[in-house]
């Protein structure tokens, strides 16, 4: 079997969920056609702007599965596994592998704090669990493990583990990565990261939320750093990154879903307790999108 | 209805589970009984301790319908809820109170970080779901939301919300708060602060992982206290936290099922990725409880 | 030489300087003369409180040679030494000797992360710089440096590093200290803890700011403690905790010169870029004061 | 007066001190030539690297005497000035401009915290303090204020405050601030970021203390970012980021020192309680000079 090779601009999707708890699989669908048909080169259900850790397994069972169906095999579909215990994190792999996604979004969420032998195993364990390609997700900020340079070395020589996307903020940790681990791990950029800034350091992408808003931008960005066009890749990225620079004042989830609304997507509020955006931030969002032809 | 009076020593019970995921049921009705023959005021299923943050929902019903049915009405019980979704929590909740519960532990877990009006709303809606009394609970360093002493005070205005487990460390913030809600919180110890101080400043006990190993000499703990006999309880006191300080350095619930193994209750492991404790720190545990005859 | 005993309360004084960076030494003589008066144990300037960390040596040396003279001899000065290097804080320790200090308040800046043995060098380099009791001094949010209590334990053994001062807010910390260090070393509370609780659990006093405002208060309250009349002293301590309340909430030497100011000690404003409190704080303590009869 | 643009390459030096807390003179001064020769574009004595920190008053002076006089005007010379108080702050700036400095890098201290308006103010008076222009600082890591973006636009406004050097490691927070500040502050790269990225980003240079080991190196690069050489300047930037790795494992001004050793600068070592690198680390270091010619 040829296995699909990740790389691109894929976004993180939202979960559109109603006040009662149902996942509003026409939004959810109708999100999907839109992002496929504006060129994006994957699909991220049940990353953090998925809302994962607000959604029961049932939800996110259904998510997944709304989005393979809808995508009906026209780009990878990497979805998120995350929990804290590595019991969980095997099962779910192992059913959203059943459910034919093309990878696995592996996120260690983490409760009592955990040695580095832990945090190894757990994603080893992930990865045992599936014949799939695994791009690790680090997110220090909301994670609270951390993946050190030295875990990631050891956890690049398992076949299967392929792609990282670090959410640390810290570029510099992306080039240390690369440093150690050559071309055995691939890095996506996260929206913590400028993604042209990564795009210049090797990276093969970003997977991000925003890129659910500006999907075409994202694109063009992409293919712009692909061809070496610096000069005005810039111009570009300055331009979209002050939709980031929003994003980075409110809950991200609510103002993804805030700016789809705007977009004609009826994709709902945040979870509770997040609460929606006010007039003022979306009046911010509609700004910003509107500048960058998104609106 | 006469309301259940919590006070006293309420152990935070682990949750003993085999390595496929099976709560080990006799286990942890032989573990209720010692409890309760040793004295303690009442049992804690879902705490830290109890591992709630490592266990699906059909793991976590299952303990506390294990806990209810082996208590069988000697003590209260206090189930912990714990969800970053406020539909969740309040599921669990009302789902909790169909068992039987004495009481309700709740907990808020966070991804995104939420202002204080979603962390009030949050426990609003839980003491809503229930006509059971409700203890709030504090740990900063795990659940990375904290109660502001203002957002405690406003919560203190539910009638149902009548005790606050803070778990911060800072004996001082539990003065602070006292000093604002009065009468109105009644306030416990968690096993971060020295039981002895906050019963000399007013508390009325502890919930604590370490009352699964000590229960007759806390349950002795809180008596000398509540007589006043502050000399002699300091020296019973300054013995006991030796327990503490192991406890401190290592994964709590690592270091309960260890020693309650020692005890002869077989409990296995904590949930991976947690590691079990290795023999030295085993043997740690075998002399500190030798040490205060819990051996 | 009959060595110094320091027990009892001992306030940290403020540094009152004027806009132009002269010490105002009538103010603080008087300030002196009042607190001894009223019957606090000794003295300590240049804490935290004493705005050590934006004086200049010439401005540190002056502040306590003010008060070493008008003290003379009626109860010990205990005098901050504070610094990043070693070489520096040996200077310091030796010139304050010479100024006929009673013993040495040590505090270690931290500008690069330091390991666990450069610490304990530090420490051990001012201890061996003079012949005074020395008093360790922790303050992990202010001075990013923090004691283990294993580095402690290894300074206890040093003959005249006497004392602890812990300022981490955390009280359990002081009960693991002294499992470790019995009677070698003994602890004084900082305004971050209970100083009825440091009492319990077998303290010997407090060095704190707020004692400049609520002197004879505090000695009541170490009396009582002292005298093991724990409800009474409990009352007192409730009310005087409604100081630290309103200290937490503003900037420290800000509102504890503005105290001194309303009790017609005309101290000045903390230095720039600290800002002095505005009225409505300044009306907080007015009516905290009033409460506690120190107004 | 034609006022001297900075940019490019502009190394942190260190400051070379005896055991007594003498400057060596001469091994400082043949620094400062050897940098000079080498191609560097300008030399800032007393940042972070320059132990600033851990020196007196009058050792921190004759560190800018001695830089001021080897340079003897070729490139510019930038200051650092650093305290907690404005007073200081502003008098330490009067007097290294009195010396001849070209501009001053401001950096300020904290001990309590300090709100926006502090910080601002604190900014404000060092650049009014002197009509050279001004490089903002800023490392939350090390100093504890930080300076938000919102403070960093309103500086901007200061017509003398001209350049920005930031040290969060976070390279997408200096992409917000370009957006916010436009043209009215240049930004320097500290070596927390990937110099390379922030040179695409639009940035001017980069203020670091590798620099001191690899100045013909970093120069290579610099011109390789200006001519819009970025594939060839990624493989130089990737070797040189091995040297940026190990100085991220160890005390920054220990590493200098240590490499200024191996290269011949009898730079002796970092200020104590600071320790000086083990044998092992100094290998690692070797290695690593060795790799990229620059031993």
């Amino acid at each position: 079997m040829a296995e699909t090779e990740l790389r691109g601009v894929l976004p993180y999707l939202i979960s559109p969920v109603t006040d009662t708890g149902e996942i509003k699989e026409d939004v959810l669908a109708k999100l999907v056609h839109h992002l496929v048909d504006s060129g994006v080169h994957g699909l991220v259900p049940l990353g953090s702007t998925g809302e994962f850790a607000y959604l029961t397994w049932r939800q996110r069972y259904r998510v997944v599965e709304v989005v393979v169906e809808a995508n009906a095999g026209r780009v990878p579909v990497v979805a998120g596994v995350a929990a804290t215990s590595t019991l969980e994190a095997v099962r779910q792999a192992r059913e959203f592998e059943a459910l034919g996604v093309d990878g696995i979004l592996a996120i260690m969420e983490v409760y009592f704090p955990v040695g580095e032998k832990g945090i190894e195993d757990y994603f080893i364990a992930v990865a045992g669990a599936v014949s799939l390609p695994v791009v690790l997700y680090t997110n220090p900020e909301f994670q609270r493990s951390d993946l050190s340079v030295k875990v990631i070395a050891s956890l690049a020589k398992i076949p299967n583990i392929r792609y990282l996307k670090d959410a640390s903020s810290n570029t510099g940790r992306l080039l240390s990565i690369m440093n150690v681990v050559g071309d055995r791990l691939k890095i996506f950029s996260a929206s913590a990261h400028v993604p042209l800034c990564v795009m210049l350091l090797g990276g093969v992408g970003w997977m991000a939320g925003p890129a659910c808003l500006i999907p075409r931008q994202s694109v063009q960005l992409y293919n712009m750093a692909m061809s070496g066009q610096w000069a005005h890749a810039l111009q570009l990225q300055r331009e979209l990154w002050g939709i980031n620079q929003i994003f980075a004042k409110y809950n991200l989830a609510a103002c993804i879903k805030a700016g789809l609304e705007l977009q004609g997507f009826p994709v709902g509020n945040p979870l509770a307790p997040q609460v929606p955006l006010d007039a003022g931030a979306r009046e911010e969002i509609r700004r910003a999108l509107k500048k960058v032809k998104a609106l």
